[in-house]
């Protein structure tokens, strides 16, 4: 089907519509003197970071968020990078920061990630800031996790009781987009590898969400007629003349022709990922302030710089 | 059936164990230094409060770890009992702190629990704590959920692959036990109020966990053949002749006949959940001594009291 098909769940104009929202909440915060800035750390040089930084970067201008890029040689220590952070942590001009992955072997990512403050995890990887959407606490969770969410709710199906499958239970995709569903109201089920069988868990879902990292590894007929599909997976496929494209872990040309909604790879998921961590930044800034004003009262505002 | 019917998994041997358990690594950590403390927090008076600490007191004894009851009067303000938890996460003396509930409806019990420092969060309430579990950091989890999975264990049941269904979705108890699950294999549905058919979900299930409140919810015809049955949930009923009796969310008369085990309440998942607070004041006093080893090195013991 051509992608103007309805069925298709892009991402572009729904991470339109939210850069949009962040640019008007970014504009007044900057006005009201708490101007909002994320800063990028890349340790080395990896091309395919080079690729997302920019991406980020375009994005988080046209959200009106100040972007700063910070590069670190190959060789920085886990020491070196933790205090990097713990600096970046305490200085008030910076709302949120984001590890581009990969990092050097050396570097242990998931202690680093928890060096973070929570008040400054837009990436929402924080132990903490994953317990608070155990919690309930909707509003900042990890980006990936969050924009699969948000194109759910873009079908207008009613969450309340709506029979969720989630293949992959991954801490950063999988487990949170089940919470996320199960504080909407969702009756959700996490498959994965170990799962006795994932279609028969597939086939009864309104929604499934898969992620996983397996090319075309749901088929038409592991999808109930009128479902959301929501693929996350993000492949790499060599086509018979050596050339490679981009596939997700569903069969989307035999999916479509079943499934209500389908989101494509690429031009699903990944677009709304970005601009959910521009959101995240919103989120940060705003619960930053809260804390500063709960310390110091309004009327004693920061400098715009 | 009698209680001494195979088909009843009790909480008591099983608590036993694990205080075993415990008392051995305690009185191994006391003659090193480190002797382990919980201290429990009252607010106000309440009846049933003083039930449990007994309870905790007897149990902690039992098992080598010091309890210290604090009973602050029901009139402290939030603020006051924060700077005494304060104080507490900075008492080297301390291991865990127990927050004994209910509180009086002025303090904000989320914002309190959350005000323990996660290396003493004995009742892994802490978002944090909750965090570590979904990244598959499971030797700490809330009490009731990881007494919940220590039962199901004691079948003997392989967890990977296994069809678990849980009937509640709490913060403490139904999230946590699905999360715990989902990092041991098993494949995991959370049903709550807004399920469309629980009985459909929990027909399906090798493993059904019901927390609820709601005495007698679960039927014999709700329950697959074989299944092993945790009934977490603690109601009060009231007899024709004006007695009370404590009953579960499972129709235990019925369920029995159908399911291969069945957790008696009382007498079930109650007493395992005491031994597991214990064992987790281990694994706090352990993370603790490993982060008091890092910083200080191994030499330079805090002599014990």
């Amino acid at each position: 089907m051509p992608l103007d098909d309805t069925r298709y769940l892009k991402g572009g104009p729904v991470a339109a519509r939210i850069i949009a929202e962040v640019r008007a909440a970014a504009e007044k915060a900057r006005e009201e003197g708490f101007p909002p800035k994320l800063v990028s750390i890349t340790v080395g040089d990896v091309d395919a970071v080079d690729v997302y930084v920019r991406n980020q970067r375009a994005k988080a201008g046209k959200a009106g968020i100040d972007f700063e890029e910070r590069r670190l040689p190959a060789e920085t220590t886990a020491g070196e990078l933790e205090a990097a952070i713990h600096g970046m942590n305490a200085d008030p001009r910076v709302t949120g920061i984001i590890i581009q992955r990969p990092v050097p072997v050396h570097i242990p990512i998931k202690a680093i990630q928890a060096a973070i403050h929570p008040l400054k995890d837009v990436e929402g990887m924080h132990p903490a800031s994953i317990g608070n959407i155990v919690y309930n606490q909707l509003d900042l969770a990890p980006c990936t996790a969050a924009a699969s969410v948000e194109l759910l709710k873009e079908t207008g199906m009613d969450l309340k009781g709506l029979e969720v499958v989630v293949v992959g239970h991954s801490e950063i995709v999988g487990k949170p987009i089940a919470f996320l569903l199960m504080s909407e109201g969702a009756t959700v089920t996490v498959c994965h590898h170990m799962t006795r069988s994932v279609a028969a868990h597939a086939r009864r879902a309104d929604a499934l969400f898969v992620a996983v990292g397996k090319p075309r590894l749901i088929k038409a007929d592991m999808v109930k007629p009128g479902a959301a599909v929501i693929d996350i997976g993000i492949n790499s496929e060599t086509l018979p003349d050596g050339s490679t494209r981009i596939v997700g872990d569903v069969d989307t040309d035999s999916v479509k022709e079943v499934a209500s909604w389908i989101t494509p790879v690429p031009g699903g998921v990944g677009p709304v990922t970005v601009s959910i961590l521009l959101r995240n930044t919103m989120v940060a800034l705003n619960r930053q302030r809260a804390l500063y004003e709960a310390t110091y009262g309004t009327s004693n505002r920061i400098a715009a710089e």
